[in-house]
């Protein structure tokens, strides 16, 4: 392993099924644009309620990746 | 939309199943007596244990709820 | 009841199947040096990712137990 | 002054003005079901954006109101 | 135990005798209105001085209840 | 409204003239080089002085953008 | 009342008797060299041990008093 | 610029007229006992409310000044 | 004194009587099972409920001791 | 001085050696793509442990840049 | 990798030398009574002061390590 | 030891050279005008940037000092 720098991007999921599945929506949106995610850390979960129900379930986190030879660690 | 003013309550839900349902039961009793729930954020999350298991998720959560005219919106 | 003393232990749990599983396995994995488990609080919610996907859910928290007599309670 | 009892109710306002206005506008709404208002505090600042300006300020606050007596203190 | 939920309300203390006083009174005013009563958390601890002495200790506090069938438990 | 993905930006406005304006020049920046701005968050108000006066505010925000198909929405 | 402007100080008291009285000599030992004092705010409390009881209490509070004017409020 | 040292201090800064004007009457107040101020950082906003309108803005903030050689750096 | 390290744990003590005598229950508690107790600080005030009075008191408090040559120092 | 706006990323550089050279590695890795560095914050420092002994330094940190006119400060 | 559970110990290491060295000296004692050391993250660094120089660095950090299987990961 | 009460001054020290070297000289300027200093908890880590480098370590922490009778201690 080298001497890695790895940077944070804060993202927001939506989803409709459940507080796992928007976190799992936010990091496939981020690997859209973004290569070498290494792990997220939840920031804050809230919700949109509609009709008394949970509408949209959405998760904040932090998605760290690495900048650097990812492939020489 | 107007100028909405929300007011916003603190309750903690609990459930045998699971930490989604804890939440859902939550907004369900809040919704019993009051009207136009709009959003909710998670303040802490804790759980009781029996016999080595969780025997109850217990979920805080601050609910939003619209003062006036909500139909307007 | 008695005055009870408890006391609480910090573990993190690991598991591949998501949030909650995390949580149990810690849970599970404290009851076989600890007895008397009572009650937990998560602390911090993160996760490994590999290949743009979740491979591990890792969620931190304080497990608290009975340090005496809790059969008496 | 006797021993008095505050409750603190926590309101988000909104205003399209600005951030003074939102709190005033929280106010003057929690006045109407609420008497013997005392002070507030600041929670949390936020704003919804529309065509790249701010379309409303919405500001949560803690008002807090005398439950008792409050024309002896 | 059936799968409960809990409101909390934030109320602030007053006593001229001390800091547990005003926990105490605050406990005592809130059940005047509101039964089933179940806990109480710390929020703030503060005081009013007056001839550099405290006059008035103020502690502020939420405050736990069952919203239903609180004796099924 | 589809399940979206927001990304947040954190960002430091400064103004001579005072608080808003400082959150303002920031949100109209950003607008620069980010489309679809949603939402701002403040993190923390500070300033500069100069001869015994706020010479520059300064504000940190955090701005939330709609990173697929916003006007699907 | 004019547009008052308060200074606060932390100090750190110290009793051998218990949480209050640190408390009152933070506050009796600040009033020597500072006047008008009006508020105290409890930040953190520790304490020092001695064959396994608390020797000492320590509280550290923020203490707030008036600039200027204080018998014109 | 040499090796600066700079002290902060906590003033409250109130003003019937708004949250800048607090702000900028502590300030102002703090000049008139410390030199080579230098910046701010707000701490808490709160306010006074009589009659169903805020009273007096109340904004705690840290100022922080030179404590050498201010005009060579 | 040498280069000493200590271990922090966390314990919550309860009591029917008060504050002081639930950190004084936790520390008494944790002096059977580690010896060289040095400190605590208190994490967290929380308290039971019963028919509108405080029932127990409970005190989460992290407490300090020397793993090491206590006697040396 | 114009009225600048600054943009906060953040990123955790890892280094072998200590503290400040993590630190170092961030600021010196995030000056290959962005320009005009102004000003970092540490967020936490944290480190991986091989044999017992601390094999990287990791350290997260805020990094400020000039969005504008950097060279007309 | 299987599902692996960590525990989290708080200790303060002390040194005369510096920040890095009372880590690794908390690290050093934790390794003699505990296998397995994986991460550390600093909760809180202070020190001890003597005739107006820093005589102990103090700090305080959480120490993971694994609790099961750690050579088959 | 007598019952001792402490006050706490938040300085910020500065330093070309290094994290360690900003917290001593912050002791260094404060033991010029403040006799008895006793101990220091950092509360921020920041930096300013040169040309890509940390042209100043900027190291805010609070300094506590005894108010009486150091020596009889």
């Amino acid at each position: 392993m080298t001497e890695q720098v790895y940077k944070l991007v804060e993202v927001t999921g939506s989803s409709k099924h459940g507080y796992q599945q928007a976190i799992e929506n936010a990091i496939n949106r981020a690997s859209k644009t973004v290569r070498h995610l290494r792990w997220f850390q939840v920031v804050e979960t809230r919700g949109y309620i509609e009709e008394d129900k949970v509408a949209y379930w959405q998760v904040s986190l932090k998605i760290g990746f690495s900048l650097d030879n990812p492939d020489q660690e």
